[in-house]
């Protein structure tokens, strides 16, 4: 088992797997497969390669360890890859073999397979902000007249409603779901042009090869985008910007949960969660510990995206090379958000009437009620659709 | 003079300046005036107590050493500045001073300031974005027929067109500026919500008078953003794309300024520009210099967006602070990009011979024609709108 | 007046001057009288070209607009620096000015007139952390025997004295002036090597020369260390450090003050400092702010400097550019920490009572008694020094 | 197999496996039965508990899945780490269960187990450094007077000798080294503390026993660094400074490696490697590339070690828990730049013909004579040490 024991404590399952070698080896071979029937179609290579590469892309296996250490040694995962799976493929159909990879880089291959990789989990956090969304919007309805203080700069301000605090939270996670689909719209593409992203010369019909592959593969068509990944990094901010929301909720629940505020809560799921090693009597705030370590790691992953968007000429030495580590990371820092809205989305605990009584005792005078339902309004009207 | 002597040495004058006194302060009594007027027409405050402010905004003067120290000293420069400004408005109409600033707190008018400072400068760089797109289509059509070395990894790969790697250039900028221009859509917004965003309780009135000071201020209507500013930070994140494109190009530009390389270099518009203070003879590249210290910069800035990102509460103690440096400091680097790119516009020198001669030279064997027509003419469709 | 407007609002002021035009461009006088000096004694330039050098330095005046707009078309400050100063120095005496700034690149003046701008910063940041730690101790030797709650992960833990919580402040900061001191013994360093650091070929008198002008300017002897700069990234490094910790100490602060907890706050050291701009009866803890904007910026600022520092060759386009931004930041957060540790030792409040009373109230049944003597003992042990 | 399939393939093995499960474990189990003999000889738990606890150790199993699972669940490794050591031991000696990781708390175990996992690590690097310094001294020492361009600002400067610019790196990563040695000496300490770092009321005995604990474990003593971890982050700074080192000579070689260029290179020390998927004629820099990829990689994992330092109170809700993952991406990070060490140690390739040739053609007049004697014996001055 490789990866740090520490980090994996911390992972998402579904979004550590991902990335993990049987997943990544499949969305490899599925751009293999598809390339292989795409250039067939457009008839850049024979048919019955295409066929035999198809089948062997089925039923190749790899032995990891030296898959790994090739890679290593080679500065490409993909040179080892493509020399097994040519390997295979010839033993099939010893002509089809020349035929594997066919004018292909490596950048084509493992940015694809990171677009097939990470598409599963945008799925899953569509789904999980669109179930966290209406059971925050659910809550906010019923707590619309809850008063509670308002809180700025650590300090009592003046009252508002739960509802109106709730009611952000979840309409800040629903324009996050908008702006991280719209960006799917484009980044989650295919990347095929060759060395330098120029189809290797095979002209019209690569290009049509490149957008069969594209349907094939159920992505975006795409100029090649070795080396402007704007579009790209756009959607992985985008998926960054929901760490930070839920990151910003977890902060304010955990301030709300100190024991002298007791306003609100996230309610453990399962007897025995969140025990401490120290004090059996504890019960820590896991789902919150789990958003605010993303949140925290949030602006350095993105800055190694940021810093690894300076690529020489055609292809990089080196920038690009890191997105390989970071990409994944920000995968999985984004599935420990939303470990943290499932147990929300679950367990969230409102105490209106301690919010009361902290109203009264530490609201300024002449400020204990809210006067906020025009805003309230607002806010339900943006959530409607959350709503039904 | 304010500021660090170093850094002014790489600022665009124009985006310092936004930020500078004379214009953050207008675009806060601009704030304070659109909202006095705002509140009268829903009457919320006397239509008198309006106009006086609104008179005063345009003739109040600050005394500057004194408004930064008691800024300094209270921890926000509303406080000094609604001081001054009641006090002047007193002056004119003692009755009038209470109205001032009505129901608005801190963030409401910095937010709103910065947002009316940053119009400009993206509009300018709008306009820069435009015509270097234009330029630089225009030299990726002239020489898409002149064959280059591609080059991966820093090391020569096969043939490509000259035009085609500056139609990426152009179209990486393009859609930067397609990018921008939809953030700005619902980024550049009016912030006024009172202490905690709820309109102090002053009801649909409260909320219509906001819609009013949007309108007044020629900016887009927002629900309370105080504390889940993703859209805003979708947009600073935008432009920040646009410096590291501009450093992208700047790097190529670079290495193929090399003399060893000498096929590409940005031609200083200007006699004696460029010069070294220990070598007479030398032409530096300051364009190249200026987009590749932003581009160096941009990463860092953006990761503190992005740490500012965690307010607690309504209004965050020190987080959201962090930004009324850091937004400056992004826009400058935007600066100094802009600045890159209108070198370029400017004097671009491409050089086809000796681009030949190095591919004869150092290329592959049987790689030296590009093939890549079908690449070039995708690019120039999509620079098609440039191309007029 | 230039900078930003609210970047100038959190400024400490003898930070912010120390690298405005008038600070700056004094250092980079001293660098060039005292390098003229120092060359005269080594027989490398005539000791009257010496004479007329040091008296210019010591009266040229620089248009500033000009100089900045030059330096900016330059790429380098150095150029219309430098001309200016020959020009000066050529109306005294005319042959002198051939030997102004011989054998010196930018780099060589600019390192050295940060190194010598950030000097006093760094003493004035000694001074601060010696009283704060002092203050600090003397409250944790007071408090050694005040039980309150620890807390861990947000929750009450187990009982501690707030002595131990006190005393590992003033502990950490004195670790933190420690290595602070231990690090600017190496890299307070002049910086002279001319174009490539190899001092231009003046073979061992110039050495001898550059032994001497570190000498003339209080400044460690150095090799060239125009693109290998750790010593500095580890001293700038070692300052960030101090933010950090300032802002560890902020946090809790932030977080005792909580009326709910009202165990320990900052008090404002003046009537009227810390109001809100929306509810005249808060105050806000502004140096807590400060501390945790400084802290909050931190992370990104270093990361800056660290993207820097992979220069090109022997002197680099576009990084170290970078560092003529970024290191006027980090003092100017460093400031901003010291401005927070200055309010803290002149009024950091300590309430003994509620902090019992929440032990009581919020502890576990049998923590209530800290029993932390000896680890008190070893913290007070640990700042003896500063207990005198 | 854990850990993203494309992080694998840049991972330096013995680095990889020093957090992988079987030695992190091993790690957390060394902690506990040297934390079980240091308390019995301090007569804190009974001498046949302890005996029963060590041996238990030596010999208990872990399933990892569940391990993983319930570390997830509870948001602590410890809590089942604990609970199955617990029944381990308990089978042995009912009466010692509950002696097991007395007066521990999770941070104890963690933090001690990744001082211990770092601990050959960074031996490994000290060694890597010294052979690589030597082998650079030495290649420097041959070319000290084989003149090359030095070039700044990506453009020729003037000459120097091949030997300056390989004795800088050496020295960079001399002084590297050193630097990293000093910061062990007081960092790799033990963290021995309970729930809040006083030793859980054990009282003078505790300290004895923490003092035991760490000469036990080889590891200096300290007081609690729970939450005041400069010492630390102070290490993993310097390590992060050895990356940056080898990106900037990994940058250097790679500008020095293109084939217009050609002066040096890393030479692949097998055949066959650095091959490239898209063109079998292609060598490419594998070396350079592992170092670029970690050097762009630094300054995001050094700003959130640096996030992670604002805990709050005596231990953090998910500020700490970020390093878990970045301190073991730290280590990688450096694993890859000791792999491009390693290549360039068994491999520099410098030839002087073409750097002569280059010089002539691209050296200003008047300028291709080094005159850099002192400076190069400066530099082997320095490098003497490694001159043996």
């Amino acid at each position: 088992m490789a990866g740090s024991l520490t980090s994996r404590t911390l992972a998402r399952p579904s979004f550590e797997s991902a990335f993990e070698p049987p997943a990544f080896l499949a969305a490899m071979l599925a751009f293999e497969a598809a390339l292989a029937e795409s250039q067939a179609e457009e008839g850049l290579i024979p048919s019955a390669a295409a066929a035999a590469i198809v089948q062997t892309c089925a039923s190749v296996t790899f032995d990891l360890e030296s898959l790994v250490a090739e890679a290593k040694r080679n500065g490409t995962l993909v040179v080892p890859f493509v020399r097994t799976l040519r390997a295979a493929v010839a033993k099939a159909n010893a002509e089809a073999a020349a035929h594997v990879h066919h004018g292909s880089t490596t950048q084509d291959v493992l940015d694809t397979a990171m677009v097939l990789c990470i598409r599963p989990c945008l799925e899953e956090t569509d789904r999980t902000l669109d179930a966290t969304v209406r059971m925050l919007a659910h809550h906010a309805s019923q707590h619309r007249a809850s008063p509670m203080l308002g809180r700025t700069l650590m300090q009592p301000a003046v009252a508002m409603s739960a509802g109106v605090k709730v009611a952000r939270w979840a309409a800040a996670l629903a324009a996050d779901r908008e702006r991280l689909a719209e960006a799917q719209g484009t980044a989650l593409a295919v990347s095929w042009g060759g060395a330098i992203g120029t189809q290797q010369g095979l002209g019209e019909r690569g290009i049509a090869a490149r957008k069969r592959l594209a349907r094939r593969l159920g992505l975006e068509d795409s100029l090649s985008w070795h080396v402007h990944r704007n579009a790209w990094i756009d959607l992985l901010h985008r998926a960054g910007m929901v760490v930070l929301t839920a990151g910003k909720i977890a902060l304010d629940l955990s301030l709300l949960s100190q024991p002298e505020v007791a306003e609100m809560r996230e309610a453990p799921p399962q007897e025995g969660v969140g025990g401490s090693s120290a004090m059996p009597h504890k019960r820590n705030a896991v789902g919150c510990m789990h958003a605010l370590a993303a949140a925290t790691r949030m602006p350095g992953l993105l800055s190694t995206l940021h810093a690894a968007a300076l690529p020489e000429h055609e292809r990089s030495l080196g920038r690009w090379q890191a997105e390989l580590v970071v990409v994944p990371e920000i995968v999985a820092a984004l599935g420990s958000s939303l470990d943290f809205l499932d147990i929300i989305s679950a367990s969230l605990v409102i105490d209106a009437g301690r919010m009361k009584e902290n109203l009264n005792a530490y609201g300024a005078p002449g400020t204990t009620q809210p006067g906020d339902e025009a805003t309230m309004d607002e806010l339900l009207g943006e959530l409607s659709p959350y709503l039904t």
